[in-house]
């Protein structure tokens, strides 16, 4: 069953988003993916996010970009934990992204990560890692990812000795 | 019966969306004035919304800052044209706001306006403009508001004679 | 008879606002189009905004890019509706069309849109919206605009399940 | 026993970090707060993030102003979610301490939250929605938070009337 | 006679603006001030700027803030050197007003000096410098100016001294 | 003999100032072109500046990118009137080489133009302007370059009707 | 004799440079202070860098802010290192004399801090490391700093104990 | 042996990093390179850091991009003077790079250079300025760039004469 639902606003926006499901596939995390528009399908957003908890969804990641909506409106109306990925935006980078995914005013908090791809890995992390805090299992693959990532440091370090 | 129809996130935003009030009383339009959050009272944005025509309103102004999502989510459930007043921000000075409500997708338009207090007196200028392309009493009231300014102009003038 | 006006102050400006045109054609709307450059044609700019009103018109689409002086300068002259399309420059992708036409003084309002194509879209979708408040067709029109958005995200919902 | 971990550079980040304790303490959560400074105490900073996860923590929250590398590096040394508060800088707003916490690498996340007072409070949220999402009371806590937010809106509504 | 015009949108520049005319004042040049704004009285601006080479005016100053046209709009109908002042902004610090000011087209030029007070005294200075290329008396009248500069920084170093 | 000396800090910058050289060719005004660098050839820098007046010159054209210190320290020599070319940066797209240029504390001028191969040719154009204010011939030929100007816009309309 | 030569501009940068003078007195290194500003004083700029290595100075810290240039030219004429500190300015926070400072092209480094006091301060310390690079003593001093700044953590922790 | 260390996060940063390591060769400095990533091997920073002083090291030159931590980081576990090397970013060209190794803290620089390519030749110019501060020869060579620099600006001319 699946425990962290990832939404975007197009299907544009997967090239960027399918780096959070890779992550979570390569964890062993269970997830759904779908489409919902904040602005051409706000209703099917406010039912994604009423129904997320009871589906037993235990973190939902959004990603949008431009004046990104999704996020935010998302975590209006649940109180599971909503992560926000600023997807890179065609005129000003992601940083109209950032901005409103990010400056949510009190009371309706948005975690979110960096623009683009690597904000997306990271919104597949950070999934994992809340359920990590309660399960043992995700929390040891999670260190197990961290081993794997100091190793590739050491695969660099062989190809900068060419240099 | 209210044409215009006035919405602001939080009740200090009102210091700002008062100049609409303001201009709007001064060309004699009618309108109504309301808090809805986009983050606190979403449903309440979506009744408003899919009400506001059959209420009789022809234009929605919204005021939002930081992470504005309220104009553009309006927006998209109406097709009533929506303005957008990007309220100033605390850290950012308004430029988050601005973002947030001006870089809408192609599909869901907000009539963007400048920052601020002057901003939100444009925003109901624009309201105005909107109901005088149909209704010639508003058109006039609009050409003897620009009158008026032309009249500052020329004190303003005699002010910078005596400098 | 053309009921919206869309000028641009370049011929390398079109590439932009053809979205608005396309998107007006869609709906139905009669509009006319014309090249009028705020710096190079300053008087057949005061000319156009000055017989707006009485040659029918009821918004004006006015795109320009860097410092962009064209929406505010119609404005200036009409108390017609303006709407400004921050079309894309070259150094600073936009961010200075966009301020040079969203940042106007109170008194002289501009409706403005997102950067680009996007926002050159948005802006034929406002003008619809404008006429749509005291027009049922194209009210009507609007609404199954809005209705073809929604079946384009479920034409996306299938191929994101086959990914 | 805490389970959510507050750290803050400097005492000077006090005014703004309590925001997060205050929501934490309204929702019964247990934390704790200390001062780790990344650049003073680079030490003390690892031994706190190494041991938060056997000392029975389950999220840190790390807040920052300027190059703000406090989150980042936490967040290096644990596969606990850490959550980044941008301190409002004197010179740039906080836009270079928001910057230096969202912006990481893909492979350590952190979950951003808005600059200044209002992110320090979604922060704390964010913690308790974290913990939530496994456990009943604080989600129904989170529930109830929720309800006083709209019931906020309501007053704001009065208090809108009378102008 | 006159030989520099400076202009400004409204009374409120002239805190900025005064610091263009004492420059002059202390050069020994004539110039003249007027209130003109683009967005309140287009066609003063017109006429102002189609009669100043006839008037025997050199180089026009204009000053303007947030979406300022002024300076550029000006430059479209004259051809004598136009020198834009960008006033401080609310919002946005003046780098709203220097970009819609700079970022003119090919063809038609703006001198562009620094945002605020710091500018509007540099706008005179250049102005008489334009005057000075041709003119002995002003160009000597310069030099004394800077030779005053550099013994203020004699008393500066006798200031430091002290510390 | 030269009016005009145009400046630059590489080769590399020659791609946007020969914008500036063929305006000047079109307007018939004489002018030298030189490598000027300040950073590498500081005392070249100051010579130039030195020597520009009793050369003949009446204006400096000086283009630089990133921490462009030219056009100012050209300024700080000399009380002929120095024009500004931010050429476009690698990195930020220009806006360091703007800054670096307009914004010069008060008492030393620098007349900044747009970002880029607009800006070289308007800083021919300005060059131009300031001759023109004193010289008829100049000034007419910058009313016949105008009025080209207007005709490609004529030609533009023709192409716009075509679409 | 002074090894770190720490220049400014103009006497309104002493608040904030003084700051480096304070921590060089802290740290027993030998300095000269001097007002050089780059664009009222370029010919003294130029001998100060020229004589620079010959007096016996090891580093040169220079502080400037809007467009800052003193810092770069200085760096122009000595190869000895040239540590700059960018002021805050009035209108852009000293986003302007950072991009001026720091972004200088390939072959003329300046070693750049951030912006403000904590900037000349770090400026001090960053002379005295360079010093310490070849100077037992020094280092040590730099050892106690970096103690006792340990040790104001512990007071802090103290200090937020009490909240 | 090495009195240069220079390290980078990762080896995508080599591109940019290797115009240190050319500049360093050129000038005949012993410098040493490796890939230490503050965010994925933590542990491996504070042991180069710890160790740099007495392995001989005189001064480090750290590159990254991003939310850009390792500058910072090893200068907060070293008093030897850090360089810092802001690569340029995917989305926003380097300013978060930049702003993250800038705006250090009071108490610990860092040395800042330009963003990319020009800042990371820089970087090795200054740590060659800063052994020359106390070796003639390093300081001879480093007169002898400077003078080849000239040079290039003389072959920049000849070519500039063909156009």
């Amino acid at each position: 069953m699946a425990e962290v639902g990832i939404i975007m606003g197009s299907i544009s926006d997967w090239d960027t988003m399918q780096e959070a499901c890779s992550v979570l596939d390569e964890l062993a995390v269970d997830y759904e993916k779908e489409i919902i528009s904040a602005h051409r399908t706000p209703e099917d957003m406010f039912t994604y996010s009423e129904t997320a908890r009871e589906k037993g969804l235990k973190v939902i990641i959004a990603g949008a970009g431009g004046a990104a909506h999704l996020p935010g409106m998302v975590a209006s109306k649940t109180t599971l934990p909503v992560i926000g990925v600023p997807v890179e935006s065609k005129s000003l980078q992601g940083m109209d992204s950032l901005l409103s995914i990010v400056q949510m005013p009190g009371g309706v908090p948005v975690a979110t990560v960096s623009i683009g791809k690597a904000g997306a890995k990271n919104a597949g992390l950070l999934a994992a890692e809340m359920l990590g805090a309660f399960d043992k299992e995700t929390a040891a693959r999670l260190e197990t990812y961290r081993s794997r990532m100091k190793e590739k440091v050491e695969h660099m370090r062989r190809e900068l000795d060419e240099y």
